[in-house]
């Protein structure tokens, strides 16, 4: 018999990622779910502090997601970008109209001497968010994604590149000097904290900036509520994004046992997609936990019901470990 | 007989000073007239640098004003400004959409370490626009209004509290401190400067601040071009804007001579409005030519018989006093 889940924690990067923050911010309680975001695709552009998987996690929990491009803000408009191109301006990251106001938010407070954690709070105030959502330090950290033709920063290979290059590497510039987000220290110690669920999110470039910063893997592992991750690849693809691609450039086999290895002994346990169930054994052999799930999202309904296994994986482990 | 204008200087502020120079820029040629323009309306606002009356210039020389509001682009929308208004943004100056572009360009490029002069000579280029349009000066400042309830910064005072308290002075704050633009000293030093025209902007707030610069009175009055002034006044009202109002708070006459005095000893020709013109032989009791001519500028042809009004004006000076 399980008891309710009192509070979990989400790592969560980009799209992928953002969709299981909504199943969850949908069967959870207001401030029950708090999510900590990477913060390493973050860059200064046109004099803004741009903070693109903050603001997909904002807008996706908001209802405020663009459901035509996967990014941006829905009903945007474009005029300002169009305005810039006859200034001779840079227009190859597309900043919306209405985007645009939380970039300008955002970059007077942190000029103001705020931190990202209180703009990042007040922005998911405004915008009627009832979970936590905290980036993962309030310090600058760059991925820097490393190339055959050199090291690129994040945004240059993603958007500017189109995530053509092939990888060699990733590097979390300024990681070494960053502290994790002190609400996470002392919601890891928290005792009424139940689990921690790593979104299906990029391992390399979304996750791997948050479990890098000093201290995080350890302070994760460290606590007592189990840590489960959603494998972001399904029958040896990514939904979305670069992932499988750039585990075929490193060498690592395009498959989601490859992501429950990547992750390790931080894993209590791992959930593969129904398509994945031969695969469940050896992500147990690995030493932790495993089920096979329905893991696709494209109805609100399907992120719920993730959300909802993902849970129910939790309280059964929890339970498991019980004395 | 005169023989034909070669360069001629345009000092100008806002709305009102724009239409004029939107005339003599259809009537000179490319590079012929060079206008310098009042910064002392400029400040920051959302992390931006914004500078009013450069842009209304900008935007009139290149067709780009808006004239439905007499202010900002044309065909704007207001999609930031309204997110910004979601996200607990300042919203009382209203910041369109495209005209957004202008003020993310300036600052990224003050930013950079440009300064305003190149950085105003890049934005007029990109409008195509073919006369050197030139900030009064590089460095910052900012006109001060005096009221009984205390000091206000300018944009409070206009746009904010729209003109509504009574004035009791003005200060440029920064003034001191600041020099000359360069590139004017150059020009007032040309030999083929044949005529400086100060545009029928508002005296108190509009050319004082450029007035008021250290040296910049002086070296207009030693320029061997006549300086003329062109009224803002047309039968003791404004034709938009406070300068009426300010001249009944400062307990000054309502009307144009009261312009022409203000300015003083700097004029060698005053041009009133037709419906002015029976003080004509007032203004010349000055010390000083005068003229009355139509000076309300509706449509373009209107501000373009105005400039060439001027020019002949200037014209006649300078035959009256050649040797």
């Amino acid at each position: 018999m399980t008891r309710p889940l009192r509070r979990i924690l989400a790592l969560t990067g980009g799209v992928g990622g953002a969709k299981l923050a909504l199943g969850l911010a949908n069967v959870l309680q207001p401030g029950q779910v708090t999510f900590l975001v990477n913060t390493g695709d973050d860059f200064d552009h046109l004099g803004l502090r741009i903070c693109p998987d903050i603001d997909t996690l904002l807008y996706t929990l908001s209802d405020e997601a663009n459901p035509e491009t996967g990014w941006g803000r829905r009903n945007e408009t474009w005029h300002c970008l169009e305005a810039l191109d006859q200034l001779g301006g840079e227009t190859w990251f597309r900043l919306g109209d209405r985007d645009l106001a939380t970039h300008l938010t955002r970059t007077l407070a942190l000029a103001r001497g705020e931190s990202l954690t209180a703009v990042t709070a007040s922005l998911a105030s405004h915008l009627g968010i009832p979970h936590p959502v905290l980036p993962m330090t309030d310090q600058p950290v760059a991925t820097m994604i490393g190339t055959a033709q050199g090291e690129l920063a994040f945004q240059q290979y993603f958007v500017r590149d189109r995530c053509a290059p092939a990888v060699t590497g990733f590097r979390f510039a300024g990681s070494e000097q960053a502290g994790i987000n002190p609400q996470i220290e002392a919601l890891l110690a928290a005792p009424d904290l139940d689990g921690i669920v790593i979104c299906p999110s990029n391992p390399f470039v979304s996750v791997d900036p948050i479990l890098t910063l000093p201290g995080m893997r350890a302070a994760l592992a460290a606590a007592s509520a189990p840590v489960v991750a959603v494998s972001p690849i399904i029958q040896g693809a990514a939904v979305k994004g670069p992932t499988a691609k750039m585990m075929a450039e490193l060498g690592v086999p395009q498959d989601a046992l490859a992501v429950a290895r990547h992750y390790g002994d931080l894993l209590d346990g791992f959930i593969l997609d129904s398509h994945d169930a031969s695969l469940v054994e050896a992500v147990q052999s690995l030493g932790m936990d495993a089920i096979a799930t329905p893991t696709l999202m494209l109805t609100l309904q399907d992120k719920m019901n993730l959300a909802l296994a993902t849970l129910d994986f939790i309280s059964h482990i929890v339970t498991s470990n019980a004395p």
